[in-house]
């Protein structure tokens, strides 16, 4: 059995507006913060396996500069209200490092954001209604390790509606849909590997319900993040590589030209 | 059986600076220009069905105006030397109408496009030679209409190699494997659906090869360009839209909100 | 554009059971036979593109012999409480055609026959609960053919419920995601390939309610019977073949082994 | 960190017949049996973590009792000559542990074998030569657990040639296509989820090359064997439920119907 003897490096990244704001309804489930919630369901479930970091929108460079970006392993994205003051170019670096092999774990309302959009290519739109309504998130493929450990249905007794149409890609494995009490339904859970690195978005998890204290939400957030862990220690985004007849018999390796215009190709 | 009256509008794409720059090998095989090859084999194949316009990097807006792109249903992208020369904006309006239904056929190495690029989240980038490889084209999905006619194997004599790693998100549908004399393999044939929009990836047709003539090449293109076709006449992006409780009942539609941030949703 | 000359051959195929039994909500609904609504639904919306024949369980060899399966482009099944009065041969003829190209729409509770558990190598089961449940069908994948033209949410008042988790392979495309009043949900449209077959699972459709007559019902219907038409007008299931070196330069075909063992392959 | 105190079971299942026919290829490259060098490769690379098992089929019941399959984690299949003298009773019992959980590795020549075509559902047929083509197998999902640690291309000197059309359901996974050097390629390294189970199936190995003691392939299989691990202790195949309305507010187990023709569903 391989033993992977050093904990997984986890960055919790919080928007932390709503916070700020004093919205009622935050303060009374969050009174340390959503990531913090966030944070404390992965470290009671994973304990010594992991190491964890929280990084806000308002640190410098919100919190993921070049160097904390890699020494995270893998990255928990949530953002409601403030999608646009994260900037491109922080929000490039984290695509860019995704692609080289960070696992990135994108929660609710993070459907919108920068890093999220620019990965899928879409609009990542979707119907919503904010009214308490009943979520029941059902498992469409149990042998999956995210479904681990989840009851069928979990139930959330109230959430912030969200509906199909999702303008995402087809998910490479759909893990969870959800229904709500009012009919619509949502792909909920859902896979998605993009250059090296591995993406999972889940949909339960609104600032105004306690849904980040839930045991089973925290078990499918705990799970996905083990299972985004990066295949390779070795962090580096694909490149465009050329290659002579045979270089595989001679150990021969590329040519790496970084750029197709200036190398004519 | 649908008819389907009006014809399907197409645009082919030409960057048309090979051509510019004198190459004689490119000159010998595309006297008229690339783009002229490709739109006369999507014409002796779809005939009366389809109406064709060229537009080339040159043009104002690269002859892709808001007016022109609204008036395509299916675009055909092929460019190599300049991707960089492409206006941001102009990728961006590509990209919003393969979102809102039309469909877009990436040619070779247009894998490098800036539509392309963002459309998919990746880099995009792979291995290459361009030693005259043979290249063979093998069906994998032979129920798929864009494999309808095609030989298996189809034998292109001469190509520029393209390997894996192909850094795209997993196809949702791969159609197509080629493999090349020095034993390279490639996924030659990829399907995606992004937004209301299909999008077909095909890797056959450097600039020194006369690929575009191929017959066979002909018909992977023109079965493409049919399997494109939007499926709504109506073109519009997916949008955030908020839903009142049953409003399915009683017909109401949702409340448009364009903006996440602006509607505090 | 391609012609279609000829007139889609479509089988349309019942258990009628539950008719002869005398129940009396079927009898109210389909006072026909359910088959017949099935029928009459296809023809009302595809007119003289189609051809269609009504086989029944009780006909010789299930009116499903070679000659009529051969003569038959794509075959719709309903059966819910004889499924193992289906001889073993017939459904083994039945998956064979499918793999040869017939394409297949299996409908409701035909989750469980013979020839879809064959096709599908897993058991097929699912949650199920029949207390006129409301169903809303969602659309998930709207740039499918499948779901022009239907309403998202297609509404049926009155329906057996169908729950998750259903045991079928991941589907090729997951076009519908349904959910009933009591907040289950059900992946209820799902295409799947097999060989050079195409076979649409679609799940509404009880003996007790008339969903058969509801429009937007037979328009899904409809649109699947278009889409599983096989892409060649030969039919051969595949088979084993050998293949000298360099067989695709010389034009020779393989020399055809239908069995390995005997072949000592 | 999640512990696996229990070491994974593996049964290693081999056909065992060219070996007894005495083949003199097979003799060479395996003295004790090509089913031995395939576990000495699990053993090798995943030492204490595994227990294994040797199964042949000349054994009572093929080795594959009710009680041996129910204390197997993970079955591996190698049969080439003689899949006609499984019994469909045996080939049935597998199909029923892969869908209630069990992982199957099944290699090369499995393809053709009877669990596995009954799991897939479709002809399993390809294309072949056995005339010592050189193959590469080429990492196509190089995030995926089982390419981990496997080079790029993993090159087998010699080999008998599998071709495409490769008639199996599309893979839920696609990890690696092989390219031979008469040109062919092979999608040669695929899983499928089926019920509760996971399959992996991988194509290098005929008897007649010394391949399962090539380091890399055994790496191959000795991440399949970790990849297919259940994800439940416990080993139940899915079956048919009725539930009541409100089922899951009071945990009510469903009523256990295991027939829907006696139960008239």
């Amino acid at each position: 059995m391989k033993t992977s003897a050093a904990p997984l490096r986890v960055t919790v990244w919080g928007e932390n507006r709503h916070e700020q704001r004093g919205d009622e309804r935050v303060r009374r489930h969050y009174p340390d913060g959503m990531h913090t919630a966030i944070r404390d369901g992965i470290v009671e479930l994973l304990g010594d396996s992991v190491t964890t970091r929280i990084s806000l929108l308002d640190d410098p460079e919100h919190g993921l500069t070049e160097e904390i970006l890699s020494q995270t392993d893998v990255l928990t994205w949530w953002g409601h209200m403030a999608h646009r003051d994260v900037s491109d170019e922080v929000a490039e670096r984290v695509q860019n490092h995704v692609l080289a092999g960070m696992g990135l774990i994108v929660l609710h309302s993070g459907h919108w954001s920068k890093p999220f959009t620019r990965l899928m290519g879409t609009t990542c739109t979707l119907r919503w209604r904010n009214e308490a309504d009943r979520e029941l998130v059902w498992t469409v493929l149990p042998s999956h390790p995210i479904a681990e450990g989840v009851p069928h249905p979990l139930i959330i007794p109230e959430q912030e509606m969200y509906g199909e149409h999702f303008d995402i890609p087809v998910p490479d494995e759909l893990v969870f849909v959800s229904s709500f009490s009012g009919g619509e339904i949502f792909r909920s859970g859902c896979t998605f590997r993009r250059g090296k690195g591995k993406i999972f978005y889940f949909s339960p998890g609104d600032q105004d319900y306690p849904v980040y204290h839930h045991p089973d939400v925290r078990r499918v957030i705990a799970n996905s993040v083990e299972w985004a862990r990066p295949a390779e220690a070795d962090r580096q985004k694909p490149f465009l590589d050329r290659y002579e007849t045979d270089w595989f018999l001679s150990g021969a390796p590329g040519q790496g030209v970084g750029d197709a215009d200036a190398a004519g190709k």
